[in-house]
């Protein structure tokens, strides 16, 4: 049993379990590196007020580094009876260097140190999200590009609707993604802010220049208040609030991934390397990882309600509730990543069957809203056309035909201003570019949002990337 | 029964029951100044695009401007035969005017009128708890003010900690719905695009201008996609997400509230104009407001939960479930609104027992931490202080008394490095204004936190508020 | 304002604004029946007791009668200065008959009188919904009858595995009602305990047979603790759990009602009395039915979240907090029986397209399992059947055929083991036929299963219904 | 790479990054005791039928036994590329015994397979999660036995309300716990339901007997529809719901010992064994172990979200999704044993300060309510009476003085009954002894349920407890 670092107030030993209960070091260990950056930092800062002498500060980031190369290297060994990997670290560093290492905690406490440290985690590992964020949309504009030429049926209410370019669909999820991207480089802002020196609620006692501490770490900006600092998970909190809108984008692309690989759709089919086969029907192929995806969206839903329930009704400032924030987050962080990135392979490899989806552009009565606005432009009011379109289609249903397979006759019968330049007007390839307003499925539209979604993304590209701004 | 809007395709006429379970027009209803609002820049748009007659123009708006009047003073009767309040502002618009009614949905569908008229409520909505946020900002900066001489025990694990001055603790407060204010604010910078042109999910065919409607109706933005336009909702998730965060922070201050009021602890009353009595304990005086706040953030969470369910694996685009975003979405809003409300009001009417906070500044070892601190400024290294000070309360505890109440003999007993000057390092005072680095809770800094606070505030309020920008 | 029943202590008025915060009669008025049933039982106990007299009881009953009656015919008015509906009640007795209506509140608090009126109220609700599971049950069991010839492909992953009875179907869906009906059926009885007589939270000094009252109300049981009767509330969360599931349930078959209307699919056809049309795509007919019960499964799931959150962490005994748990719970309520009920009407009037879902059967390689089992059945290890039958899958796909198609030279080359009696061995009919163990999908085990289902249904039906038990 | 079990129909091999997204092994390992059992079962059963022979069943048993010792061990080592445990069994199986391996697959699929692994695993849990209860509630009702004696003030809205026996305290968690144990034992009922033979999902084709594989694995329940049986997870969200209810409960009693435990109320003082320190605050001494059950409340809650939203909405019968069942589930079975023990270890610890419970019983005017049923026994109405009270607390309020320390003639200007017999009604023992009614917390009536807590224990331990049932 490692001393503890309260050992003074107590008579009694802490029991076994409690120790196991209590401890975090299984899932906090991932916050080493960044740990042990801060601590240096933190060297750094108590010696530039004096706190501690510039010889004690070279002695401490000395073996502080010895210990993250230790660490990096997977030679060490944690036990229970290391609370956490904060006391794991400094009870090394002790090891290593000796009484010097009782100076490093001066001037703050474990409340601020975690919260120091999540922040840096978090903050890198949204940097890795928006990257994956970043391919996951190249590969959607990319895929626009190629496929620009394949028509489909557009749905809603999964009941076919209208006829769109399937390029127009793929930028339908490249606008959710991007909106993604913009939520969570606003919620990065919001974890980029330098905690340390609040210590255990109130702020330290001791000279030191927090924001120098924030430069050295690349902070952009330090907390305001000290009991706020160290009671506030916020920032945890909402990120697992656009990782649920982010998994609820990926669970509705999943949907007709999974939809559109049936027999009965069949206007894809997963890539055998993507794919995965029954271990009783030989004929199976399931579109397993589309399925995964659409099923972690549970576990991002629950770390989110996970996360909120253990804040609510917390009196300030930190309570041991909070170390329960850890866990969720490293789930979800792994979860979205892993998610984001296997569509980043996945899509390319989808092979999409373009004749299907074109020949069934004419099947359905896809075509009945462009009837009706035929019917308008010849002087009908909309929901007169829309009613006569609607018994045109009932008619045409009862005879099993297309609309356009009527006889102009039977047409007629309809309504007297119909003519033959309606079956002109009704092909799928007239009604996708006529719809040419701004944000429309018409060829042109798609190509210029194609464009405009190539320049963003190489406009990010180019920006310099000031980390963690 | 209403003539549905798509009679013409069906043989038999809509089950009574199913008019009933599908009908929304109960919790839509409120909707019915926007939806006119937008429908009369829909008019404009169609009528500066002459897809009809500037003639026809003016009497569909006069007849819409004449419901909205009607509507405002509530001279109308829903039926749950109108599916909605979009059907019935049409079909009571055909009873105005008579045939040229039917020409106001040309180009538009319902799936893209429904989220502008979602998105001009939402708008309206986060302005309005801005407003309430702001007004919660300025209550606690005012408070921080009056109270800028109280000192009280500051709490970690609801265990006294180190003293603070309670306007420091406020400030905390002020520190939390500032961030909520700035996620609010990108919340509906979000909200703020436009959508209709979308018309079903594939753009409309009608050469209308979407950048017109966009500024008749004061959008900054219009929506890129058409598809996405009509399937997306995450400005609704977002909503409630912040709106979560929100509620959990009211939880915590509630909780305090609660645990302040109680006979033991004692630190506030509740005014008896905020509080309630029992209907069997005529002694009672119970903190129902904050009670019932902490309650009701069960009721966000469960809406955020509702809204994220119920988008899960939707697939593109419109899908009759999202007529359900609609009654949480309503029920978040007037929940959070009243909280904030209610808590401007009560904030300031409650009674501060400044004298029992001060008393207790002295009792519990509030000093144990600067005793440590007290020793390392002698020499001692931070971890050995640490403990040193751990034995004296150990020893103060058995004794019944307080650190400063040892004897200097006792004292010495512990450490040769105490002398006299302890005392003065201990009181409350001194301890609060060593606590000077940025961000803690000696009174300069808490003073000058006010001070920024304040200024932010008025800066807000000048800001020549564009109405949603 | 109505005079508070706690007036004595307090010195001022409660605030306007906190009236209308903290009142719940808008939400608790639907209690009024069970309120006025419970407090009749009360009066009846009180006289038995000798705390009241005979006469001051006949008095109270008759004017709680009469209350009773306003309310049933709609005659009466509610303020928000009624704080709750039993306030209100006892407001009305006072002006019917006089000082004698404040005996009624004798030895008991409203913290036992709430929870005994949710109890009584859910337990007939449970009831209800018992009702509504059974005829849902019915439903499904008739409908299997009916269709018991019909075949249709199974799926797994969404595709296509084997063939299967469509009774077997939805003899799968009969299952998980029925497990809802146990699930509920067992939360009725935890919901069955009376616990009037606990008074605040300690008991009541009054001399009362608290199960006399019990006998009065139908309640089997009896709470055993006095704070824990006040301060429960797992029958609620129990209920919520248990709607969940069968939401869960509902939205499952939604979901496949919708896929299956899709043209692509088109095994079901919705009547046009079960679906609705679009204001602008006149082909349309769309299954807003099962897309409404899927989206409202976010409401429940969300109702659960609520209570559970609002429950948490709550000392005992009562706290006002718990009066948030009266609204997801009706919404809760509500919303499920509307969805049962709909599903009950709307399940026997969709069309079932048979020939499309016989013809289907034989497509897809659903006979690929057999093949391998009919390999095994020549004596191949069954992992090695399952590979070559994996590639004769492969080879048929790349010939477009169905392997019962592929000469008996191109079978014979894959393995000398197959004969000509693969083809009889392959039908639809000899598949499912052979699928005979208990629960398979034979006609024998699914006409037994229908069989079972319907005894035990009309087993239930005869049952003497004792209310509530 | 391992073989996959569906290779013959694929071309491509399975992408690398794939495998580790679909592989489930690093969380279903945990199931190889339990999958080796249930396939030990499936060949006994095979051979009955002679399906296999009696000497391949024998070899396949042998090799299955060896593979449980080397896992038991630790002697094994898994590979991504092994898709699961069960996977992973069988290539192990066939190095050991070569081609009959291949055999132990016939007649079921790995949907039944691994439901029917979840099943006996989860059974075997909630049977120890009822040990962990029983222990629990042993607990409770020996620690309510040793302080019979104490009294303390019962709260409502965390105001003081009226006195009671801190037993009668400990006893409302023994009902909640008792009623835990009930939903837990129901919840196993529904879980202990045998499901091979289901295979795929249409049932198995070779003439096995299900009630035999039952009778072997201890099942009193064999499943009625395959297809059920396979797409059925409702036993699983049914135990993630019992469990948030136990935990709701968990979390109550960890908020009243947080606060408890601080300065103010000091009714408690955890052991240090059983609470940690500060690394920067000497004194400190939190409550620990509470704060973390009370935080784990939230990762409980969000399992069971993970787990509805994962089942919402998906088609029947078996999809990739519901893989992601398991996580939670673990992780909810794991967190709620470790909390229920460390329950049953620290309760008895826990120092219960007596002395001050029972002094503060005599403060905070918890006589008033006894104050008014001493009015309403001389007569007065019941509402009258409490607002007599009401106005004497409020006199007293302003006197600082408690009621019994008012003078008679004090008393009597309130009203002319009061006499000194008011003084002897008023003792905290006459006024906890005067609530005998059922449930009330008399110490007759808490000994009473002592008595028959013991007694429903002790009926429980001597049960001859036939496993699972």
């Amino acid at each position: 049993m490692a001393k503890k670092p309260w050992d003074g107030r107590f008579s009694q030993k802490t029991d076994k379990q409690v120790e196991t209960f209590t401890s975090s070091i299984d899932v906090d260990k991932r916050l080493y590196a960044v740990d042990i950056e801060g601590s240096i930092a933190h060297c750094k800062t108590l010696a530039a007020a004096s706190v501690i002498t510039k010889t004690e500060s070279s002695k401490l980031i000395e073996g502080l580094r010895k210990i993250k190369k230790e660490m990096d290297s997977g030679l060490f060994q944690f036990t229970e009876a290391h609370e956490d990997i904060h006391m794991y670290i400094e009870d090394r560093l002790f090891q290593i260097i000796g009484d010097v290492a009782h100076k490093l905690h001066t001037g703050r406490s474990r409340n601020d140190q975690v919260v120091l440290d999540v922040r840096m985690y978090l903050r890198e590992e949204i940097t890795a999200i928006l990257q994956l964020l970043f391919n996951l949309r190249q590969t959607l504009v990319d895929l626009a590009d190629t496929y620009i030429d394949v028509m489909m049926p557009g749905y809603t209410h999964l009941q076919r609707a209208q006829p769109i370019l399937f390029s127009h669909y793929l930028m339908a999820y490249f606008e959710m993604f991007s909106r993604d991207s913009r939520r969570f480089a606003e919620c990065r802002n919001r974890t980029n802010v330098m905690p340390l020196g609040s210590a255990a609620l109130a702020g330290t006692t001791y000279p030191i220049n927090r924001e120098y501490t924030a430069t050295l770490l690349g902070f952009p900006d330090v907390s305001k208040n000290s009991i706020d600092a160290v009671a506030d998970r916020d920032f945890i909190i909402e990120f697992h609030a656009c990782a649920g809108i982010c998994m609820m984008h990926l669970s509705r692309i999943s949907e007709e991934l999974i939809v559109w690989s049936s027999s009965e759709f069949e206007y894809i089919a997963m890539s055998d390397s993507f794919a995965t086969g029954s271990s009783i029907m030989p004929q199976k192929k399931n579109p397993d990882v589309p399925e995964l995806v659409r099923g972690k969206t549970g576990r991002v839903f629950g770390d989110l309600v996970a996360i909120l329930t253990t804040m609510k009704s917390l009196p300030l400032a930190y309570n041991r509730d909070m170390q329960e924030d850890k866990k969720p987050l490293f789930e979800t962080i792994d979860t979205l990543k892993m998610c984001l990135d296997i569509y980043v392979r996945m899509l390319p490899k989808i092979k999409i069957h373009k004749q299907r989806m074109m020949q069934e552009t004419s099947r359905g009565y896809l075509n009945a809203t462009d009837f009706a606005d035929y019917l308008t432009s010849k002087g009908k009011p909309f929901r007169e056309a829309h009613s006569i379109a609607g018994r045109v289609v009932k008619y045409a249903l009862a005879k099993q035909k297309e609309i356009t397979e009527l006889s102009m006759d039977e047409l007629k019968s309809f309504s007297p201003l119909i003519h033959t330049d309606v079956v002109s007007f009704l092909t799928p390839h007239a009604m996708i570019n006529r719809r040419r307003s701004l944000g429309g499925t018409s060829t042109r539209r798609v190509k210029d949002a194609i464009k405009k979604g190539k320049n963003s993304l190489s406009k990010e590209r180019m920006k310099p990337r000031t980390k963690h701004r």
